[in-house]
């Protein structure tokens, strides 16, 4: 590894420092003064003249992202109107009414010594976050932490950054007005990659990282960090149609796990047909029709002969498209199905359309994903479709959080043992 | 870093691939296949033959031990007797007695959408483990991994590796005569760095690292995993006297938080006492009466000459001594004494001893550690006092989990997400 450059070394420990000093006065700051930054911050993003200066700064990126020759779908994603403000504005009332994750009591108990244990939520800590172009990022992330009583200190794409600063703008100001440390929620203002890596250096002033992006980056985040990692990674998920799913919703689940919005990791990638499922010539004219480009094995491809074959079926399969591309299977037995799940998947989200109650516990019971659905889109998984309001990511690791992590994931817990006395013998 | 040996790196594959196969079929195995594997081995570990066959073995240990010059307190730790198998039988009985914890329900609830979403608990995966000297560490780890559905790899120190290998044995002829795969539990046979190393890099085969050990073995781990690890590290445990603590309690308590085990982690290494604290110089002289060896700052060494003086307070007051010496430091408020535990604690365990309610709870919402005792002994920290039975450590990270790490904390969840035909809009 090469050494990293010393000033980079020098504005991650002073960044870092600071926000483990904020985290100081987050951490017993009351619930109403934590929601009284988010009232401000987003009473300020419906503010006329916050919205302009906004507007300005986002065209200032919108402008180096075109000229720079960003795909179509990646501008828009970076782009922002007043009506994606006020979504934004919103999102960040909704975090305000939650309940306060802080305080939390998880246990209490009467000890066999007579210690009355209580165990609480509290903070994390310090949270690093790493993320790319979707400029309302930025502010869900910074809003979750600051409602969890956490130091924030935001990485977003270099193509994001004006847009970024200008956000980061009213956060301090609005940190400010409600009278916490203004270092609560701090942006990098350098992309480097190298600046990342100093920062993934300091576990003992950050806590968490979370990096949000492409296999590349959560590759880097994972070679490099020092610090405990929750990753929000990739998403190959697949939709297995059993022998007799009830032909009435395959296609429109299909058509929505694949098509809703095809660039999410919740979109599925793969479609696994049971050999006896009756409909599926007519199920893969349908997907086709509704703009799914498909590709299959011999066996699918005999059924639909438009589709493109898959060659290296060992890499095909194993691919995040994010795209309109659907890879198809056939397979002989629900277990085949399950088989080609462990080896393909991501273990992220996996559907079945079965109307055979034996055949979906058998699923269920077999698949080992973040989440398993049974008749209806793999589309549902996210943090607000499960009643947890915003996300902080979709958590594709094991530890800490699996699935959608909100507010309630961005704390730990600490135990309070009161006794009058008690020693150990 | 230094590119590991290839046939590291394909033994450390090899081990992990068989964990992995085996884990398919532990975290579909019912509840009593796995508890029957824990009472085949408790009645293994107090069958005479049985215990003969390892008392053997750890007499090769003790005898490497004494001509290596390995200390007497760690030979004690390393020695097995009938007595001490009998205790580890009793703690795997106690294990197969939980309640398991795969399957629990966390909870359920139906969304918006009309989706029925129950999220319940599943294993983790594959644990590696990696401790010192105590050999019922093996038979522990092995039995909270066993009882949670999950496959484990274990790495005892080289001072245990013939007792650990002949426990690991009677493990295998447990898990077969139970149905369960052999392969569930392993032992690393070869205690190389670089072998550890290798098996730190299968971040696609094994979930969880878990490091007991000194400072050395957790900070190569942490550099060196690209696998979550859950740390079990240093304890530098502070006692706080405050002003009008009951005084027939201080004495009884700090000796207990020092000498009742001093080689421990929630054993205190600080004692800070409050200016105004009417007894502290019978404190100081009673605790060097049963045993405590004490250094301290110029206030308390001028109200206890006998004590030796603190030359570099910033190194002395971060150590964890791990034996009967005990730091004194004296303060001027209980502000003070939260700051010193920031600057010097290792956020593991404080404690207070105080009738000033107000105080207390000064106290408690300001330390940030992992428990905080009021009026009692920081000895009870630990998963039996706590009520979690055994325990694979006492996490010292904030993320996953905290304090004791029990079989609840050896799983993960999964969402089930049930529905009848709803898509995404």
């Amino acid at each position: 590894m090469a050494e990293i450059n010393e000033s980079f070394v020098a504005t991650a420990r002073s960044t870092a420092s600071k926000a483990r000093l904020a985290f100081r006065s987050l951490r017993s700051s009351p619930s109403v003064a934590r929601n009284a930054v988010l009232l401000a911050l987003a009473n300020r993003l419906t503010d006329s003249a916050v919205i302009e200066r906004i507007l300005a700064a986002n065209a200032q990126d919108l402008e180096a992202a075109r000229s720079g020759g960003l795909k179509d779908s990646l501008i828009d994603r970076l782009k922002l109107d007043a009506k994606r403000m006020h979504d934004m504005a919103s999102a960040v009332r909704e975090i305000a009414s939650f309940p306060d994750p802080v305080g939390e009591v998880v246990q209490g108990r009467t000890l066999a010594s007579g210690i009355r244990m209580i165990q609480k939520r509290v903070p994390l800590g310090v949270v690093f976050t790493i993320f790319e172009s979707r400029p309302n990022v930025t502010v869900d992330i910074g809003a979750l932490c600051v409602k969890s009583g956490n130091a924030a200190i935001l990485r977003g794409g270099k193509e994001a950054i004006q847009t970024n600063l200008a956000l980061h703008g009213i956060f301090r100001d609005a940190l400010s007005q409600a009278g916490l440390p203004a270092d609560s929620v701090q942006m990098v203002e350098d992309t480097d990659r190298s600046l990342m890596q100093a920062f993934l250096q300091q576990a003992d002033l950050i806590d968490l990282v979370v990096p949000r992006g492409g296999d590349a980056l959560i590759q880097f985040v994972t070679e490099h960090s020092r610090i405990p990692v929750v990753k929000h990674d990739r998403g190959v998920c697949n939709l297995y149609v059993d022998r007799n799913a009830d032909n009435d919703l395959v296609l429109r689940i299909a058509a929505n796990a694949k098509l809703q919005r095809p660039s999410v990791c919740n979109a599925i990638e793969n479609l696994i047909i049971h050999r006896e499922y009756p409909f599926a010539k007519k199920l893969l004219m349908g997907l086709s029709q509704e703009g799914a480009i498909l590709r299959g094995d011999d066996e699918s491809v005999a059924l639909f002969p438009e589709m493109e074959r898959i060659e290296n079926p060992d890499q095909e399969y194993a691919l995040e498209y994010l795209d309109n591309r659907l890879a198809v299977k056939i397979v002989g037995s629900l277990e085949e199905a399950v088989e080609f799940i462990y080896r393909y998947g991501s273990a992220h989200s996996e559907a079945i359309l079965s109307r055979d109650e034996e055949a979906i516990n058998r699923f269920v019971a077999s698949v080992d994903s973040a989440a398993v659905f049974v008749n209806c889109s793999t589309r549902f998984h996210d943090g607000g479709q499960m009643g947890m309001g915003a996300e902080v990511g979709i958590s594709t690791g094991r530890l800490h959080v699996r699935g959608p992590m909100g507010v309630q994931h961005l704390t730990t817990t600490t135990y309070i043992m009161e006794g009058e006395g008690q020693v150990r013998i």
